[in-house]
């Protein structure tokens, strides 16, 4: 019954088994290993066009090695007032950038509002020395409600992006989640609608620590200072193999996709059933793996009685997380002891 | 015959071992999980003092980390000019203290001299608004030569920074091969000499990404600060178990020392023998697992030509590495090769 | 006519004719002549406390110095979300403290509603290690829509801050217009309420290039660290007599109480006669020299037309700033102007 | 007898005239001002070139601009190990580009020996990610040892630099006694040489507190950078007119180089007079207005006492500095006092 978060959760014995037959003799350190090489091509392939990726250990890494290269030291990231980036990673995309300005967005289900992001780029100019000028749009799909944004919402965002010259990064730590629910292929979720640079996460779907950073199209241009940042960072493992025989695992037999979606199903189980129970109400629309819910104190009680896991959440709902290894037992147990 | 580097070495069975039994079930993220904690101990029992411990995945994470909870922006960090920290690690020192500046000391076979120490420390004074500032005196042990300070060399050095109110950081990338040399305890070459952060590398001592960031006596007081500076640099993995768990295979039974051994000894050995080569000298004593050696070009030619994996180091020698993988018949074939 | 800035107007003659009496014969550099000297001491009587100052030549400067050493590069810098250091400093505050967060709040007329400043420390704890820890509460006064904060209003943002230890800083760029307006004395405008770092600006009240950063209380401990980063930021000016010269001038007499009450003065009367032309209205009260209208277009033209200087507000309103120099004729014209 | 620092001196009455004239009536901030305009006029004439300006108040400011627009946060500048900008900047160039690594070079008489210089290209390259690569060339005319280089051994170190794709940065904090040495045109000094970026002092001949930042060629640019930089660092001063009117001022009639030669010949007396004194001998040779003297113990007592003030350098020899404002008088006294 732990639904803490599905970074809880163990990897999948045949990650495992990748890195032990990735450890095997010697090979290149620092990411010249030929499985490093591989999931490159496989995500060529996978993603229908160029890219570059550079492999990393956590989320917060790939995020802020990311903004690293899109924002200089003075410039605005806009995001959700709710973003990751914002509210849970100790300031790293500052730290990264040399001190970049994030400015936070409102909108409902921690989806930026496109209206708010207009607003924002009349009032924050390109081209006004005395103020800081936007450079980076960022998006969270699945965002931090646990919504992945419509195809048409994420083109709201961008079309706006683009022709202010500001670039749009992607935080897709639960992007499969967001793919799955969506449906669409992942050029269409990304480099087709405007994203320059991908974050995509295997750590909250399976891996033990793997993520990966893709630049598209001419943000490719930037992998040489991606890479300087990287090792300035302390994210350029010598022993790379390890983490690209992961990806291999992950993307092999669309096993990712498939863990996502068994995630996603047991999310909408949890979120469906307990929101039968009196008083129980969905604080967001449950879309990927995560469920919001506010809960009478009573149903609070009970589960925190029985020992089950979730979160309480900034804005007073509490949140279960679902997970590649959430059993049928574990939603039948803290469906049961909800309804007390 | 792959003498390129110690991290091009795959990691030890045991350790594999460890993280897939450390894969069962849930665990508390962010290393708050029980491996951790009896890592911890097990390092207090071994250090045979309190201390507190992180870990994080590269020995580039480890020492920026470290510099950064002991130099503030505008202090000095004294090291040697060619330590890893000032000619290795892009600028990671200055990237995690935002800006400290590396005064680079020389000294012969990668010892910083203790008149340069004096000298540095006389120059620049404590409390002059105008110059940075001494605050932090980093040593390598082994250091960039393969060479290990003998204990009266450390406390050559550190009681000059104790009298200054320097602070003290040790690079124990090759930790376990310095100590293995001088045959004392972790508690003799290190906080019993006035070290106050030691990184402690597993990585290149048969780890998969493996190292240890560990405060002694006062400067105890910089974990929390460590925790935040760990977490905004993108370096506290969510599952933090896996990390955890190599180390615990890795301290159990002594495994650490007795890989470092075995790699020393097969330094000691390949450079004994390459020495008898007609033409063929040590540039460093060798005293760990790393072979400096100025080769005559036949002799280079003949290595290349039979493949064998070395390294050209900035000083004109050619560097070998042995490790805890190294055969018999790895030194047997490049000795042979080099003999022609 | 020209009412777009106080910063567009000259400086005062008597600032002028102490930096020329100080322009005689050697003295020593960087803040150790005697009229900073003497600055201090009048300081300190003005404020009656105990308080360390230190010099610079812009308000970005002072403000940027100020926040660097009250928040550390992972901390949280609570302001208005039209605070200057957050929209027209161009990341210095983000600059000089290494990576802190500006995070902005809302309010009226440019001040920080309390129950917003209440949600933003309840939602940002002290101690966790994933989110940014607020440390410093910035409050301006003068605020951005030309308002002072009442004394009861600095009450409550005060005691909050305080009461979660955090502190507090305040940007006084029309330090003296606020004064003048609340006619309370220094003292009870700052410390007494809970003031840590006060920037007091002289530039829009008459001086060519003069801002003073005052530590009271327990913040006088960070000046040497302030010293430290003003040299280290290019702020610490060799022949730095001749800003402690434009103070002293300004001080003396109340001169710049003098020419606040003139600026004020001229605001009001600017602001009460143009209202009365049909359709123009307040935008924000008139509680300073700064004067915030909505115009009809008709009228806005009739002032283009004239030439009369002011400048487009964010809110869609007319920002006109009177200053030391403001005639009866300025306002005269620019009234005549208005009502076409 | 007041020879610590040329930054000890007043400023010149003609450049306060100017800053008198200046304060005239509203005048555009921030550096859109006539004046401003005008001294870029100016200077174009004087170097004979195009090239963009900004103006400063401290030559520690200068510098460190300048270099924040040449090198990013993991790039090396090279420089002498005696530098101003390693010395006695706390940290400002380090600040400024968010983390450079200044590398320290040798050389007698605080010149860059040129084969330091091509040993240090070799060392570092330009595209290894795990090294950092150096980007600048920093090179200080006059130096800290107050000489000049020759124009070829100003080729010798510019076109290493230029062929390794490395920008070079001229420290001219006293340029004009430099540029009277050597008697060549500015340009010659200069551009024509390779020189990227200068940063042109008045302040330590005669000026209040006036630098300029001169871009060059392609450098220039790198001016909307600057200017951002400038103002993120809080040297944007809103009245910039009156920094413009010193440079008006100090460059109008030849000025400029009419107090460098006054200061030349008042030290080039002096270091000669002291010299006949027994056992007094130059540690460098006077080539501008600083004169390096290595003094018996007994002479040193004697200045002492006489109340003469020097100061005591590193290098363990006496500096005095001349000055506009030094007289005959100055000087007798001085060489008096000396020979006792």
């Amino acid at each position: 019954m732990n639904f803490l978060s599905d970074t809880t959760a163990p990897a999948h014995p045949s990650l495992f088994d990748a890195m032990v037959r990735a450890n095997e003799g010697f090979a290149p350190s620092y990411g010249a290993d030929p499985i490093s090489q591989r999931v490159r091509s496989r995500l060529t392939e996978l993603f229908e066009t160029e890219l570059e990726v550079l492999f990393t250990t956590s989320g917060t890494a790939a995020n802020a090695l990311a903004l690293s290269v899109l924002s200089g030291p003075d410039d605005i990231i806009l995001c959700h007032d709710e973003a990751h980036i914002q509210r849970d990673e100790r300031g790293a995309p500052e730290f990264f950038t040399g001190g970049a300005k994030l400015l936070p967005l409102h909108g409902a289900h921690a989806k930026i509002d496109p209206d708010n992001l207009a607003n924002a780029l009349n009032e924050w100019p390109q081209d006004f020395v005395h103020t800081t000028p936007p450079r980076v749009l960022s998006i969270s799909q699945l965002n931090e409600s646990g919504c992945a944004y419509a195809l048409e919402e994420l083109d709201a965002l961008m079309s706006q992006a683009k022709a202010a010259g500001v670039s749009v990064h992607m935080d897709g730590a639960r992007f499969a989640n967001a793919l799955s629910h969506l449906g669409c292929s992942p050029a269409d979720m990304t480099w087709k609608r405007g994203v320059d640079v991908l974050c995509m996460g295997a750590t909250k779907d399976g891996a033990l620590a793997a993520e990966a950073v893709i630049l598209f199209g001419d943000a490719r241009a930037h992998f040489p200072k991606l890479q300087a940042r990287q090792k300035r960072a302390g994210h350029m493992l010598p022993k790379m193999r390890y983490v690209a025989a992961q990806f291999e695992a992950w993307l092999a037999d669309n096993l990712w996709l498939e863990l996502a979606r068994h995630a996603n199903a047991a999310g909408k189980e949890l979120s469906d059933r307990l929101c039968q129970i009196e008083g129980v109400e969905a604080a967001h629309p449950t879309q990927g793996n995560e469920v919001f819910l506010r809960l009478p104190e009573a149903v609070k009680d009970r589960l925190q009685a029985a020992g089950a896991g979730f979160y309480a959440w900034p804005d007073g709902s509490a949140r279960f997380v679902a997970s590649w290894r959430t059993t049928q037992a574990d939603i039948d147990a803290v469906v049961k002891a909800a309804e007390g």
